[in-house]
């Protein structure tokens, strides 16, 4: 690590917020059970459940993100029957073909910004029902959406209900994946909580990894009875963890006196003050996203001079002459940074 | 928590070792590169290295035991090959199919308290190519063994150098899982070292879970030509770590100053002292092991009582008015709760 | 061919009976639809319901056994659970891994002669349910048994009405691979019917390949609700016949006018004649099977003298100078070759 | 079957040519070895291998097309590795997931009528491994295009040539799905040849099933080291036929005097005759195919009488007073059929 570099290339390149640190310390030679069947796993459930007020959620502690999503569609869907999700989601493209190893399919269909729509799953639907020969094709058996999507955008309360209504009406569970979640909780756009996603969902976790933690994602099942046996299939994914406490202290201090709720905030509020800056400073912005993402059009040359400052993601190619690069905030950004990245982005 | 209570049920019941602790907390808001390319992950890698004195071992970081088994696995095999491992192997009866999942058999032969020989894996493999319909089942793809072994017990230098080279008569790459490889390595009578593993072995783990660590087992590949792309199935297996250097830093501080090689010294010590103390009070040693578990028959009825005071872990029932029970020690085993213990077994 | 030579290696080695031959012809130049949608199919689907006294049974005609097994397994599990066999179940050591590279782990028990029984099934799976492990452990989803067995020999109707008591008290489906029924339906000993089958068991097949058809296993499901999207797995499975009727043809000749159940009997009736002889010769005879198959011990000398002239199949080493072999007998042996073969075996 | 009717559907509604069923009667009562160790499977073998000018090629003789495209991808991809093809690829939409059943992601790409082109490829390849995430998704491990295409289309040995030199700079498998070839060496557009194939090709199959068998893929591999132990691959898949001698007689005869190569003529001969009194009589053709499948388009109101005389294929809406349906020939088309159904065409 270089003090003068500044980092904006991803959320996940900090340790864990300080509460979590603290507690880790502090409990660190007590004895407890394994498997997440101690007091601080079952603390940290309990608070999830209530935060998204649903008694009677099954909470499980997963490590990471690829983990949670392979294992949940493979928990929830049946042999013949595959996922559907948009072009660009993240099981799609960017999980090693993690949800193939298990033998299911990704049915992708076309998205705009990361995000599908009702329709556009219905229309999938009823085409796929509709055509003599669907008895020769992978069942869609589960829809996969991200939020914020990987494009850092989100999905509005009436957007979500509309999958949902559709999703319900096929009979086919809604999964979400909230591996940026707190950030999209953090968001002033975002008009969608913890207690809609338990209503409207069938599935979703709740990401730790990318939000304060060292890492862990919570899966929530509103209605467990959708998955049988959840912890048999979590450990044959090799996504049991042994000392499942260090999981369930993370949680536990992350959903104590609403630290989730808030604690994307700084994050959105710095991606905003830097969108606004880049945009004043006539930078074309590739995508306008309320959450911790800043993507933006660059010429190759000045991209050159920036990376001697500063860490980003390369997004993808422009043109021959510029490129899209993301600036990405985190929980643990700190203001003297951000005002650090203004001057160096100033034209 | 009870502070009243003794607790010997297990090895993963605490945190991590202090210097990692400290470790986390000091670099806790450092920034690094995902995914295990950040620089702990590397000094980590090249401290296992030296400590195997094999310069050119590929080392990765993973979180699990069963999921460095079924990664490991399945990376080496090919689709009609399968693991040959005894039948009371860890990943023959205790990880949930995770080996199976992914498509592969496991092939147990018979063992005796926890171990096999180079003989019953000769003579295993001799009956198989001898076999005329050999074509029609699984081949034997790779050996699995486990050291100390879920009993406990230990391979002689002599024995692994044996079964080293029968696998290489045959061709089939022989892996040894180490999640207890701490305790081994701290028992006297323990003759193999790391160099000795990274010579006979094609691939081994390191385990960090149950000897320090709050979680990470690191898989040891000697020639890396073994697994092409193993990042990939790593991935794929959802156990690619997204901030790896938390697995870095623990690896990091375990290997620095010979700490892995000594860390589990304690355990042994009063692991033996325990077992000394059972004989001499008149029970049965179910299993004589050289390492951090202590295995004996206790009447139900005595059972009973111990279990108001000590947390203790259940392995088979005996008879009818019998149980073997387990205590095991750890890294983190406080002489003071040996001592309590020994007076509450005093008959 | 060599029309000298005798050949009782196999029950597989001729073509298919008159009756299929001689509608294959006449109806070469029909049209039909595919994947087992046409006429032929239809009829043979009825004949099979009718003859298992089972009208709403869901019946699929597949192409052979292992592809039978691996297909209706997958269908039945969820990812959690296995398959419980005999450790000498056809599944667990002859198909390649086949029910394992679907993701599910053969759960063997010991079995006798081939069989298992309801004591055994029950202490299996109540010892499952009593280990405090048992959900780290791959779940008993299904019994798998087959009749005749592997060694050729029988289960009767207590038996097999006892080993359905235990299935359905566990909620276990009972699954029976009928490769070779004809031969059982065809024993003297044998007191097992078809409306038997559909009544104790949860899925069975009735064999074709081994009973007079050039291939195809008839697999009927009594509750066509245990296996929801079958068509979709079984077309998964690669397992969907295109010309389907090629399949049905058979079949329905199979069960015109009880064929099925007579096709067996001179088979038994020449084994049975074989088998007398060897004992009457003072032969040992190793397993005293009442189907098709015949195991008897011979001098590795005089074994090397009949293989001159008899195609036969080779079972196991018995000791150093003695092996068990086995004489099979299908629907189209010739009188005149069995009467050929006990010249042959005369001492 | 109504002999009133026409039947174009598809080229697997009839039996096998009159040159197998001959043979199948004539073999009936003979003895052979199982599992495609007898004596007509070699002769088959050996035959396709002349016929293909690859003395050394391994020759594998499967039941059907999904099962030996599953077979063949799974055998030769390894755990990371996908395999690219067309999006309206065969295996991409119409297998129920076959691929991925076995853990293999297929990885699409844009097509034209069925067909990809090594520019296309090319430039997948090349992003892929310019992506810096690329450890990240699955690997591209092998080409798979089908020829004819599924819409008809033949690639010219120039276009099959380009794609071969891509696949081969990258050391990435070029597999040709040769379900309908017949129909495609029949063509007078086709310029590529069996021997073209085993150069150009790493492994690609002969269509029987709806080339004049019953059923059966002839599964060839120009060098056998491709893949290893194939035979327990084929039997771990359920694709090992016991009785193999029936798939070894059918593609003897297939191949016995060049039959393969003429046996689609009359069918492709057929399907011209029909295509052009269907533009003569002013149906507009949806596309211009040189082999055995008719696309045109017809108003809803003439295809619902149409329907009453004759059956063929739907496949897909064209507006909403409109149909894109298919004529299939076959083999086994009578000229009289096609003389009726021009004369039902006629406007």
């Amino acid at each position: 690590m270089n003090n003068e570099r500044l980092y904006f290339s991803s959320d996940y390149m900090e340790g864990a917020h300080e509460n979590i640190i603290k507690k880790l310390v502090e409990t660190n030679l007590y004895h407890t059970v394994g498997y997440g069947l101690d007091e601080y796993s079952s603390s940290a459930k309990e608070r999830i459940r209530k935060a998204c007020k649903c008694e009677n959620a099954e909470v499980e502690l997963l490590v990471g993100g690829t983990q949670a999503n392979s294992t949940v569609i493979d928990a929830v869907l049946r042999t013949y029957q595959g996922v559907v999700a948009a072009h660009t989601g993240h099981i799609a493209g960017h999980e090693a073909g993690a949800v193939e190893a298990f033998g299911h399919k990704v049915l992708t269909i076309p998205g705009k910004l990361g995000k599908i729509d009702a329709a556009g799953i219905k229309s999938y639907l009823k085409d796929f029902y509709n055509d003599d020969n669907h008895d020769h094709m992978v069942n869609p058996g589960m829809v996969y959406i991200s939020m914020p999507t990987e494009y850092g955008t989100l999905y509005t309360l009436k957007e979500l209900t509309a999958i949902s209504e559709v999703c319900r009406e096929y009979e086919i569970p809604l999964f979400l994946d909230g591996a940026r979640l707190a950030y999209a909780l953090a968001s002033e756009e975002n008009d969608v909580t913890l207690p809609d996603l338990a209503k409207l969902c069938d599935i979703f976790y709740i990401g730790g990894t990318k939000c304060g933690a060292f890492m862990g994602e919570a899966v929530v099942v509103p209605n467990p009875k959708l998955i049988p046996h959840f912890f048999t299939t979590i450990k044959q994914h090799g996504a049991l963890f042994a000392k499942g406490r260090i999981l369930g202290i993370q949680f536990d201090e992350l959903f104590k006196d609403d630290l989730y709720l808030n604690i994307g905030k700084n994050a959105v509020k710095y991606a905003m003050r830097i969108k606004n800056a880049l945009r004043e400073n006539g930078y074309e912005i590739f995508i306008d996203t309320p959450t911790n993402q800043v993507f933006f059009v660059i010429s190759n040359k000045e991209m050159k001079e920036l990376a001697k400052k500063v860490e980003f993601g390369f997004w993808e190619k422009y043109d021959e002459d510029h490129t899209v690069i993301r600036f990405a905030t985190s929980w643990a950004t700190k203001e003297e940074d951000v005002e650090r990245l203004l001057k160096v982005i100033k034209r």
